[in-house]
């Protein structure tokens, strides 16, 4: 946790903040701070800034919180995301929220079992709870914003368009044979398919939505390893 | 897994291989393959082909395996790397080998915990099992290689020179100023700190070795992430 993300709730006055549970335990037992001390502070979906500790004992972690900061900019990116397992789900979710991708649509594919979508951590609340854990990681404010698709096809074919609005649009399949571009400037959607790969026709709904087959070379990479990867090679 | 790794001892006849265990399952389970089929095989430290099911039950899976391709090729990549917390290594591990890593350094730091190098985790079986994992998921067959460095400053002061040999020296550090270059053609030696970040002392006797302090912008990535945003623009 580089960042400890305040919510409006926190605040006690202006200017002052009260906070418990994981947070306080978190900066008693990592940042092992004390009165005096200052920790980066950040207001979910405001600015940044610091605060100054008050008072920390077992029950609560008192902060003198002065804002100002702007968050890092995100990148101008969608991902468009085959739901990943459960397992794998969490991480992702942070991983991208840390890197500072703007939009995210999770979407049936095929190869994504139906269970996937049962699972609770696809629930508002985990999703969330895992963007601020990369937002705490990475120093930012802003969640990035999630949707769900649950059919594919009806996603690809009439909002998929508008949902990605300008710029590139990426389909990441190892071994397209042409390398993933570098330094776009622009804005962009990258899609990456499900543990087994898009069937034929999930792959000519996204061509025929405007998608470029791209890849990293001839490697699989693991879904947080792919999507890392693309986004230190596009911004 | 994408590939099945092979042993030499997995081979009961030329060109026939036995397996069990965690393979056997997999395949059952996740494959589901049945006899005729074929799946993307290669022989640890040697060449890629297909296996062809000759028989599958609760006991062993047999295979008909014909090899040939090479694997793809390493990146010219060195990782030096201050050990990461126990539950993060096996990740990284098996991270750094699905993306092609060539050779790893763990190396000690003041901000990574005394307890870190007691952790089983760190004994070669485990270590070379999560880099398998990495093989499997990424289609290749060639182990990095691994060492441990206990001691930082003897290693980074007497040791790390020649270890790292020719090519570019990075170190990646947050907010360091100088965007990391992207397209490197040649070898590159890349340091990636603790949680923490290393401390002032360790970053002198880095820059003395030779490394520039890069970074990919004003976030703090976890350093699975990190990892691969770092090579995804290297390569």
């Amino acid at each position: 946790m580089n960042l400890l993300l305040l919510l409006p709730e926190d605040f006690v006055a202006e200017g002052r903040a009260r906070l418990t549970g994981r947070r306080l335990q978190h900066v008693r037992e990592v940042h092992r701070a004390g009165p005096g001390d200052e920790l980066k502070v950040g207001l979910l979906g405001g600015s940044m800034g610091r605060g100054r500790v008050l008072g920390l004992d077992e029950e609560a972690l008192e902060l003198e919180v002065e804002l100002g900061e702007p968050p890092p900019p995100k990148l101008p990116l969608n991902l468009l995301l085959a739901l990943p397992r459960p397992k794998v789900l969490n991480r992702v979710l942070a991983s991208a929220a840390s890197l500072g991708v703007a939009r995210i649509v999770l979407v049936n594919a095929w190869r994504v079992e139906k269970a996937y979508w049962k699972s609770p951590r696809l629930d508002p609340e985990n999703t969330r709870a895992q963007f601020v854990l990369g937002l705490e990681q990475a120093r930012d404010t802003v969640l990035p914003e999630l949707r769900l698709a649950r059919l594919f096809r009806p996603f690809a074919e009439e909002e998929l368009d508008g949902w990605a609005g300008e710029g590139l649009r990426l389909l990441a399949h190892p071994g397209a044979g042409e390398p993933c571009p570098r330094a776009v400037e622009g804005p962009c959607t990258l899609a990456i398919g499900p543990e087994g790969g898009w069937i034929g026709a999930e792959l000519d709904s996204l061509v025929r939505a405007g998608f470029r087959t791209v890849d990293l070379g001839p490697r699989i990479l693991r879904v947080e390893t792919a999507l890392a990867a693309l986004v230190g090679r596009l911004y």
